[in-house]
């Protein structure tokens, strides 16, 4: 047990020992163990833009066994899918890497202004499948935030009850928002201490835009001068709103992209103390040689063996 | 055992033996027994449409009993029924066939744009009536979309504890789609893999046509030239969207057709890689001589002694 | 146990001894006793259409005790009523007659162009108060049928766990269907059939008239020449409906009307196959010496004591 | 025991020997003890009107131990009140006036067209109370009525399991209805019978006026020339209405009235067989020696000792 | 324990040992202990109105240890948070501050006509983090507002049964409401005696101002001469209008104000006789030892130690 991983924890003290002790196997999982750094891979794109968008480009990559041997290899803190996909593979690969369920889903054969998420997996199923945690979405801005923050509460609860993680994805998005607004500074803000307000161990946002979408808040980052021209300043921004870096927050990457701005991006969280990557497409849309070159070059740049 | 049945049961690693015991069962049964072939019967189409316009071509099909006598006597893996039609033969039939009790339905005595259905029965039910399995229809596209995702996982936790298959009947259809859009490919894979990931042992779609609905589908279709020409190469798309041939995927003949284009599709399902038919209309609709002559002929194609 | 009751009970092959015995009692009671046929009293229009309306016109019926005499002195094979009638004279006329608890109600200070009703009573409520069924009215063609069968159908596992018989009132009301589609002969049919779905053991549905409401009902109705110009020919089309005769299926007489018609109408239902009748407003709207001669006759008929 | 309350009591045949001896508390407390009529005290208006409109006038009355005090004095058969107020006398007067809790309420910080309530207190919070009954609010005419007649109809079981008596405010109100309808005869009798048929043990209606609401009823009410010429006649109507005088129906008073007034409508009470009054702003808006004379006039109308 | 202490518990006759001992934790704790008045700490502006605005100004208060330091040094009588916050210190100040779990929060990444609240904590929330009560919003004036009072009822209920305090925050808001009106003095005092009636041990509401809002209170108002002219004979009347001074009802202070306004306030609080303040955004937005300050002066006009 390093002593950076001991730290992190002492800052959960309402966790059972139970949680405490799936949470440090995350941290002392993979590559960057011990770091207190964590490389997520994420594997829900399947469900959420349809198994031709997410997999044609790699065709290997329908098959779910694929997803968790590309966390094994890459030496992934955890990989997070949905039900089906965890259910496909969890006994072959049992104890080999840390399982997180997500537990809502959406699909977008329907376009809605104000999105929601259908609940897909339940903490009896996490327990099942011998997962460390549990994943639930949120979208701070829409109409229906109210009522999945009742229900991320309610599973929280339960989930805390069986010593699992408890991670949520704050995605502000909805009719409250402009599109510009979703990943505006202020608002991933607002949306990770929500989400750390609900009780989330890990919390999981985009990289935020230097925009400020809200008139009151806007007065106030001017008036006190918060730093947020650089991805590293509103990075360490994001922490701060995570309860001053006493709650886990790691970022994700988005659409493909190129290497090198995805590399720019982790230096980034580093700089600005993020505690890492929940990374999907940019993974397992290429082939798997390139992505575990990629996730390396990641993993390195977290573990600071690379600048 | 048949090693192509021990193949498909080693699919389902997170399913307990009970489960496995009831999927071996349904591919274990009829004439296609040991293929790793499926051909069900499903009766719902007196509540799905009325029973005048499902019966009255064959009136015998008004009594329940001769659903399942035409699944016995035809040698189908398994019979498909809503809760009345089970209830009037359960007793009189039991050990004969195996049954999967429709846990929902819908009427159509009133049109919906975005339909939903009505719980008609329950998992209680199924373990009363003897079932192997049970079924429920989900509509990719309606609003009513996630609250039927969520309905059918929560019955599927329950039918899995209970050691029953859980068969997931995938109908696009609703605001979101277009009526050709309903059948695209694309959309069809969407359906199928969210099945999949909702946790279904066994899938059923209606066969795609070649129709590309979503756009951001469409470009990904295009640029990896994924193949969906023929019929068969759309079976084997769907077939892939569904874990890669990890989950049994079966397809529905719809509206009475004349036979040569039923046997034609069959012959596309097996070279595409599908698992099999599930055939109601144009079996229950004529003469109980001429439907087993017609559903043998189907059998024998997917068992490969017929071309 | 005469040997057409014997044979109605085998219909129900699914059903608990329990149930059975239930069952029995209805069809062993009263001056039908063991033909097979049944004639039952309803009495919620007090609560359907107001006191005033319902009772004004034989002011002793205003008293709860009446409906029990009535259905007594008639020998009605049962007496179906909401809870607060039931209630009123379930311990004073204990044993006397079979009862049916209302589980659901619905009043007319408010019109609605889609009807649902209110729970009223439980099948707790039915056990408590001595009764051999429950009854729930459905109203297919409304926006809340849905709702509506999935409620019927949780309480109708809850009723047969608990031995009694489930009586479903199908009355098809609502957005989905014009005025004269309500009684309509595939409408009526179709309304039957889900009533049957659903698992009811008593089917009661309005006598149907010749109108085809559905173009596609229509289409086969004319193309397979069933037969529905005559009431008789209806009721055995609806009979055919619920399961070939293999359900007990009722007929309500509606608004009052001369005797003569109600008792053609009732010939009609004896000639079609129909199991009986449900008489509420053309037995109490009278003096009661005259309701009793009134239902005798009514029951002479379906004797076959008269023509 | 009077051979009154005997008679009452014995309308009740469905109830535990536990309910009717909270019933009899409530016949036999105070100075209308075994007579058969009820004076009740209720005192929701603080949440139904607001504080300042309620207890302005009498400012002793913002105290929540002065309407115990009253109800004791002036010898009330009961006390009925929201939680808060119970909550805060309950232990001091414990065993001095019976109580009933109600269990819905409503404020009118927001004006609807179509009324609901809230959920304000428990059958588990009436037991802790040491209550002899529960009351419950509807709104017939309301499109929120029949959830509203669901949830009593849940709550009277419980509390008949508990032994507690059912008193059922039936308030015509809403879109269905209008503002003249609220109080027509036809209404209120129609609202007093659905009271009785959800299982109250006590109704409590507004006084209604000779006003006939609905075209359907004031056809019937004309052929069959019911008498609602007279208060006396009307409430005699409505007595008619409650299972014809097996469930005790009681009458509000409404808004402040001068003195005779409301003494006259007490005799048109007791004259047309009504059970008695419940009577809160009249008593509790003015000095208590006034209000103590003004229901002492009152419980001698009807016990007889006063024309 | 105090006279005054005792004489408040002496209110809450129908709370069990258990609630009276929470409830005298925060009435003997801190500065004001055994005075009858409280000073709490609120933080949950992070997550009403985001954390850049609410902790930018300050930014030692992003981190969650701060606020129970703050409390603890300033000595308040208890601190109230949302669940995330109070995770994150309950284990290190177990014991050294009375802590309130607020039940559900509210975010403005949305804005709405008429609020209502997501549910955010549990009572076996606040069992697990030691506290001696929990808190919940209601927003009387929306059309949300009867849902929300019955999820508080419920909650209220098992929250007493495990012997915790209930705090009621009543702020009226929403379609029912003109903006003047939402603190109104005759809404205020309404506000408050709804949280009162559903069953709140303490109360907060905002300052009322001299408007009236409602015509039929205005009316009363003025007929009945109810003082409302200065600050305090508003704080006078909201007492009253709380079961005339036997319930606690605290006062918020609302935004950032002139520290000699904000004594004023305290100071007519005082001399209306309320029990009190809750000071949120007044606290934590400047730095520490002014913050101290400033609650020590409020503290001591309370204590009397102050004019």
């Amino acid at each position: 047990m390093t002593e950076r991983v001991r730290e992190i924890l002492s800052c959960y003290g309402s966790d059972s020992p139970g949680t405490l002790t799936n949470l440090s196997r995350l941290l002392n999982h993979g590559s960057l163990a011990g770091t207190g750094k964590l490389v997520i891979l994420p594997v829900d794109q399947g469900f959420e833009h349809g198994p031709g968008r997410s997999f044609a480009p790699n065709p290997p990559a329908y098959d779910p066994r694929y997803h968790f041997e590309l966390a094994i290899e890459a030496g992934c803190n955890a990989y997070a899918a949905p039900l089906g996909f965890l259910e496909a593979g969890a006994r072959e690969f049992a104890g080999q890497v840390p399982l997180i369920l997500k537990l809502n889903d959406h699909d977008v054969l329907l376009e809605e202004k104000d999105p929601t998420q259908a609940l897909t997996g339940s903490v009896r199923d996490a327990i099942r499948l011998g997962c460390v945690g549990v994943g639930f979405t949120i979208y701070p801005g829409s109409v229906h935030r109210l009522e999945m923050y009742s229900q991320i509460r309610a599973l929280a609860e339960e989930a805390k009850q069986a010593g699992l993680v408890v991670v949520i994805w704050s995605y502000p998005r909805g009719s409250g928002l402009s599109k510009e607004g979703e990943t505006a500074i202020d608002v991933t803000a607002y949306a990770a201490h929500i989400a750390a307000q609900l009780g989330a161990h890990i919390i999981k946002v985009k990289l935020p835009s230097a925009h400020i979408e809200q008139a009151a808040a806007k007065k106030v980052y001017e008036q006190q001068s918060v730093p947020v021209g650089t991805l590293a300043e509103r990075v360490r921004h994001v922490v701060q709103a995570t309860f001053n870096g006493r709650r886990v927050v790691i970022f994700s990457g988005g659409a493909t992209e190129r290497d090198e701005v995805v590399f720019e991006e982790v230096r980034a969280i580093r700089d600005g103390g993020g505690f890492g990557s929940i990374i999907g497409r940019n993974s397992f849309q290429r082939k798997k040689p390139e992505a575990l070159k990629f996730l390396r070059t990641i993993m390195e740049i977290y573990a600071g063996t690379l600048k």
